[in-house]
């Protein structure tokens, strides 16, 4: 009987603790769907997120001004660069690539927007405790309105102004902490190494810019 | 140990459950937020849901067309019959209802899109289960998708094709089964009866053609 008023005054302790900005797990395997509100774009991805080696390994399928797209990319932070693999052919397009690591984080300048339980807090496993945040992007280019577990910090829903595609929303799903294949993480042996493009002239290509190209 | 052993043969015996079409509980509070893709309506409201009595009782507030609006209402599906409440002039505005009540359910001829973790599985407390189904609106109007919890076919969220609205998205939050305060699914004694609509050639009210009248 002692342990169970001691469980329930922890999670009312739990419950009544303020959110606060958190860091979301350095190693995560999962899936996202992402919308954007003039329907130019969607897609649904697997990811696969190192924060400790800033890379980012994502297999997409989509549609893009209504024409479907299969994408494999890896996206080395640390080394500016991003790969296009081609499996059927074993070939790689390997291009710069524009922007810093984003870590999946609540930044410390964020407000609160409120906490919620999605689903029901009336049975087990019917409920999940969230916070949801909102601020202004880098650049005060618009708003974002992010959702995480209160939990573990694991992203739940990501909201955000992307300019002539409107509201962009992110959802994540089937996440698990830790990278279930270490191996996707590093370029395949057939692709070139980075340094192959020291001195090369090609366009930095950011996330977005990689869906407006022919290939 | 073998409690253990069992309990985990449980929660896989039921992860391996194909997910069926679901009826939500039929007493049920909680909170929604609903907006649209054209950006013209958004809005929180507080809502009691009586499945059994087919009532339901709404506090709103939102934007509609740039404008901020609140209202308390009272639907009455078994009479047809909406109440506009005004506490502080203790006022009502009774109309005839549109439409049927359409309880809380994922329907039979539903197709399943996936069965997902919002969150993570990796930890206690960080996930919540839940199904996603598609199908098309009454009338083939549109498509939906709506998702449920697996445990309690509590919902989660529910988008639908509305017309001039684009895409409507409704986020239900912080529910619980039960009725916190049956009392609030009574019109107030200030309200004139349902019987005075009688012989009366008011138009009737839906959901959405609420927020086009000037009041």
């Amino acid at each position: 009987m002692r342990v169970v008023v001691a469980l329930a005054c922890l999670l009312a302790a739990c419950l009544a603790q303020k959110p606060h900005p958190c860091k979301s797990p350095p190693l995560m395997t999962g899936a996202l769907t992402m919308s954007t509100q003039n329907e130019k774009l969607w897609l649904y991805a697997k990811y696969l997120y190192d924060a400790l080696g800033q890379r980012i390994r994502l297999f997409e399928f989509g549609t893009m001004n209504n024409k479907t797209f299969t994408y494999d990319i890896l996206l080395l932070y640390n080394q500016h660069v991003i790969y296009q693999i081609f499996h059927k052919n074993k070939t790689c397009i390997i291009s710069p690539l524009e922007g810093d690591f984003v870590p999946f984080a609540i930044p410390d300048e964020a407000n609160l927007l409120g906490q919620a339980i999605v689903g029901s807090s009336s049975g087990p496993g019917q409920g999940l405790l969230v916070n949801t945040w909102i601020g202004d992007l880098p650049n005060k280019e618009g708003k974002y309105m992010s959702t995480v577990t209160e939990f573990g910090c694991i992203p739940v829903s990501l909201a955000y102004q992307a300019k002539e595609y409107g509201w962009a929303v992110l959802s994540y799903f089937n996440n698990v902490i830790g990278i279930t294949d270490p191996s996707l993480l590093n370029p395949p042996s057939f692709c070139p190494g980075a340094d192959t493009l020291t001195g090369s002239d090609k366009k930095p290509v950011g996330f977005f810019s990689l869906f407006h190209q022919d290939n």
